[in-house]
C-alpha cells in the first residue's frame, strides 16, 4: 500500500488510485510515470472493460508537484529542459486517456485543481462528490493553466472556461455538472458507488462495440462533417459484421438476452 | 395514406411524415430513399420556406430497420457491401438536412433512438413532447451508435454525449433541452402546434436572407475564426445588396412593415 | 464628453464607453474606427491589465448604423464596395478583442442586438443587467446576422444559435447566462460593480501569466488535440521560466503572498 499508484481489478473494472495522500496526490514525475505505465498495461489487457480513476485521502488531485518543479530551477538552464520534458510527459499522459480502448471514469472528491482538474476533463466520464471543488487556478501563483485548458475547453463553454482560467475561482460540483465538466454530482460518500455503477453498466456491454465507438468518438470530433460521416460509416459497418453484434441484433429481434462470446 | 413518407404543404411549410407506424418509423432503405427524394425535391422548391419532420403513430423514429439489416447477412460477403452502402446512404441523408436551403424542424414525440435520435440532432431545430425519450442505445445490442454520434456530438457537450453512447441510457425531453439536443420541451400534444408556430415564424421572414444565413451557418462552423469572418463578411455584403433587404432596412428606418417580393 | 468613444483608465483597468447614446451606440464606421484605434493603443500599453467595454445611455449596443449603411446604396455600384469594406472593418474589430493581450469584459445593459450581440460574444467575459435583451435579429429586416453568428456560434450550442438567428427572438440575461453567452446576469444597476470586480480580480494576477494564457487560449481552440498540447506545453514551460512565476510558486510553497515585479 505504499506505492504511489494502486491498481485493483474486479469484475472487468480496473480501479487506479493516486496514492500520495500527504501531497493531495500531486502529479510528481514518478506518479505520472506510474499512471502512464498502468494505462499502457490496461490498453492491451482484454480483461479490463472499464477503468475508474480516484485519489486516496482528502483530495482527488491538486495538480503538479510544485516542490519538485521548483527544485528543477537549480539546473544550469534554469529548468527549461526539465519543464519542457515534464509538460510533454503530462500531455502524453492526458491524451492517453481518450486514446485508451476502455472508458475511464474519474471518481472525484475533495479538490481537483490545475492538472487535477485537467485529469477530470481528460477522462471520458466523471462522477463527483457534491462538496468537490474544481479549479484551474494556476494563475493565482503566476502560472496560467495553459495545458489544463486544452482539456477544459473541450468540455465546457468558452466564456466559463476563460473565467475559470483568468480569475482562478472554483466551481462546485453542481456547477461543474451544469457546465458539462462532469456527468454527475452526488451526495458526498456516494461517489464510489456511483462511479462503480457507471463502470458496471459499461462493462456489461459488448466490449468490442465500446472499443469501436470510443476510438471513433474522439477521431470524428476533430473532423469536418463529411469526413466524420465517411469515417464512422466505415466503423459502424465493421461493428455490424462482428459475430457478437449479429447475435446482439438477433437476440433483440427475438426479445431475449444476447449470448455474447466477447 | 399507405405511402411510407407523406408530404403535405401549407402556407410555405412542407410537413414530412415518416409513415411506418407499425415499425416505429424505422429507417428502412426504402424510407431513407423516400426521405432523400423528398428533401431533394424541396431543395429546389422555392415555395417551401420551412420544413417540419415528424413521425406517424407512437414514435418519432426508432432508428434503423434491424430486421432488414439482419437479413443482409445472408449475402456471400456476410453483408459487408450492403452495410457499407446502407450507412453511406444514411450519412448522405443526414447531411442533406443541414445542406437543405430551408430550415428543418424536428417535431418529436414518443421515442427518438439511434438513427432516430440522429435525425433529431441533424435537424436545424427541434421541438419535443415532454414525455419523449431520446437515446443512442445501439450499444445495448452490441452496435455502437457511431454514425449518430457525429450529429449528437455537434449538439451536446462531450461528457454527456459519451455517457449516452456508452451506457445506452435515455434522456427525457427536459434533459434533452438542457443539454442542447432540442430547442424546446413542451406539454405532450402541443408539439405539433409549437413546431408549426416555429415554422410559421421562420416562413414569415425574407426567405432569401434565411437561405444566405443557413448555408453560411454550417459552412463557418467548420472554419477557423479568420476564415469564418472572411466568408461571412462576403455573405452578409451580398445579402445587403438584395433588393428585398434594401426594402427591409428602409421599412425599419421608416417604422413600417416591409413590402417584400421574395 | 462629446467623443463617440470614451476611455478612462484607473487601477490598471481601461474602461471604453461607446458614446452614441442617441443612436443606441450603433456601430457607425467612425465608432468602429475609434474602437479599433483604442484597442490598438491598449494592446501595446503595459499599464493596462484588463478592459471593460460598456455603452452610454439606455443600451449597450444596437448593432450597425443602418441609416449610414442605407445611404451607401447611392454609390454607382449600389454600395457593394462599401458593404464589403464595412464588414471587413467590423470583422477585424471583432477579432481584435480575442487577439488583445488583455482580457476584455463586456458590461452589458439595455439591449445587445445584431453586431451589439456580436460584440458581447467576441469579448472574453461578459456581465449583464438582468433586464438586458440579447438578439441576432437582423433576419427581421431581411439581413441575416451572418457575421455575428461567427462569434455567437463559438459561445452557445448549435440549435439555440440557429433558433435565435432564424426566428429573431430575444434572450433574457438569465437565458444568455444559461446558454453560455455571458458569464453572469446580475440585478440591474449592479453590472458596473460586478464588471469592475471581475476586472480587478484579473488585474491583480500576474499580467505576464494572463498574456501567455489568453493568447494560447484562442490559439489552441482551433487546433486538433495533439497540436494543442504540443503548443500549450511550450507556452506553459516558458511561463514557468518567468522570474515572477518563480517567485509566485515559491511564495505559495512558503505560504506567503508573492512579491511580483510585473
Amino acid at each position: 500500500m505504499d506505492q504511489i499508484l494502486l491498481r485493483e481489478d474486479a469484475g472487468g473494472i480496473a480501479t487506479l488510485t493516486l496514492n500520495r495522500p500527504e501531497a493531495l496526490n500531486a502529479l510528481s514525475e514518478e506518479l505520472m510515470a506510474a499512471l502512464q505505465a498502468a494505462l499502457d498495461a490496461i490498453a492491451v489487457d482484454r480483461k479490463v472493460k472499464a477503468v475508474i480513476l480516484r485519489g486516496a485521502g482528502r483530495a482527488f488531485c491538486a495538480g503538479h508537484d510544485l516542490r519538485q518543479m521548483q527544485a528543477a530551477r537549480q539546473a544550469p538552464d534554469g529548468g527549461r529542459a526539465y519543464y519542457q520534458a515534464l509538460f510533454a510527459q503530462c500531455s502524453r499522459l492526458m491524451t492517453s486517456i481518450p486514446r485508451l480502448p476502455q472508458p475511464v471514469i474519474a471518481q472525484v472528491h475533495g479538490i481537483a485543481t490545475a492538472a487535477g482538474c485537467q485529469l477530470v476533463a481528460s477522462c471520458d466520464l466523471a462522477v463527483a462528490a457534491e462538496d468537490t471543488r474544481f479549479g484551474v487556478n494556476g494563475v493565482n501563483i503566476g502560472l496560467f493553466c495553459s495545458t489544463p485548458m486544452v482539456a477544459l475547453s473541450r468540455n465546457i463553454a468558452r466564456k466559463k472556461a476563460f473565467e475559470l482560467l483568468t480569475t482562478g475561482e472554483f466551481l462546485t460540483a453542481a456547477e461543474a455538472q451544469a457546465h458539462g465538466l462532469i456527468n454527475r454530482s452526488v451526495p458526498s460518500g456516494e461517489e464510489p458507488a456511483q462511479a462503480r455503477k457507471m463502470a458496471e453498466t459499461i462493462a456489461a456491454k459488448l466490449s468490442t462495440a465500446i472499443r469501436y465507438g470510443k476510438r471513433a468518438f474522439y477521431e470524428q470530433a476533430e473532423m469536418p462533417l463529411d469526413q466524420a460521416y465517411a469515417h464512422t460509416a466505415r466503423v459502424i459497418a465493421e461493428n455490424m459484421l462482428e459475430p457478437d453484434t449479429a447475435e446482439g441484433v438477433q437476440a433483440f429481434l427475438e426479445k431475449r438476452p444476447p449470448n455474447w462470446e466477447g
